[in-house]
C-alpha cells in the first residue's frame, strides 16, 4: 500500500477510524451496557433491560458475549428471598470502552462537520 | 415506565444514547463508506476498498445494502475501456449519516471522560 495516495485528505496509511474499532464492542447494546457499567460500577439487570430498552433474552444473550469476552462479570446472588443479577465492567472491559470511546471521538472529529 | 427512575442520572426518558442507533448505519464498514461519501462527493470502489481495508466481496455487500436503504447510488461505469465503479451518498444517506454521528457525539460527551 502506497503512502501516497490520492485520497482526499485521508492518510490511508494512519486508517480511516472505523477500521480499528472492534465489533464486540461496537454493537450499540454491547457499547451500551459497557458505557452503562463504566459510569455506575455495578448495574442491576433490570435497570439495564430499561435503559436500554431490550428484552431480558437479548440483554442476556449480549451478556454472555460480552463475559465471555472477559470485559464484563455477571454476578448473581440474592436480595432477601429475591434473585438479583448484577454487572460489573472488568478492568478489560474499561480498555476495550476507551479504545471504542478513541475511535468514536476521532470519527466525530473528522466527520462531524461535513453530514 | 416511570419518569422518577433510581437511575444514577440517566434519565430513561431521554434515554441511552445507544437506543436511538440504527444498526443499519452503525456498522463500522457501512459508517466508514457514509462518511467518506460524505466527504468525497463521488467515492471510487477500489479507494474505498483500500481505505476501509475490506475485500471486493465484503464492499460490494455492504453497499449493497445502504444501496437498497436508499443511503447511497453506485454508478458503474466505463473509463476508457476499464470498468469503473462509483459510489455517491443520497440525501437521505446524509440525513441518516447526521443522524448515527449525533448519537456519537452525544455518548463521547456523556462517557468519553469515564473510562
Amino acid at each position: 500500500m502506497s503512502a501516497e495516495q490520492p485520497n482526499g485528505g485521508h492518510p490511508i496509511n494512519g486508517g480511516h477510524p472505523t477500521n480499528g474499532i472492534d465489533d464486540l464492542v461496537h454493537q450499540r447494546h454491547r457499547l451500551g451496557i459497557l458505557t452503562i457499567t463504566a459510569e455506575a460500577q455495578l448495574a442491576d439487570f433490570g435497570y439495564l433491560q430499561e435503559a436500554l430498552e431490550l428484552t431480558a433474552g437479548n440483554l442476556s444473550r449480549h451478556l454472555t458475549v460480552l463475559e465471555e469476552a472477559g470485559l464484563v462479570q455477571v454476578e448473581k446472588g440474592y436480595e432477601g428471598r429475591r434473585a438479583r443479577t448484577r454487572v460489573r465492567i472488568t478492568r478489560q472491559g474499561r480498555t476495550a470502552l476507551a479504545g471504542e470511546l478513541a475511535a468514536l471521538t476521532e470519527l466525530v472529529r473528522r466527520h462531524g462537520a461535513l453530514s
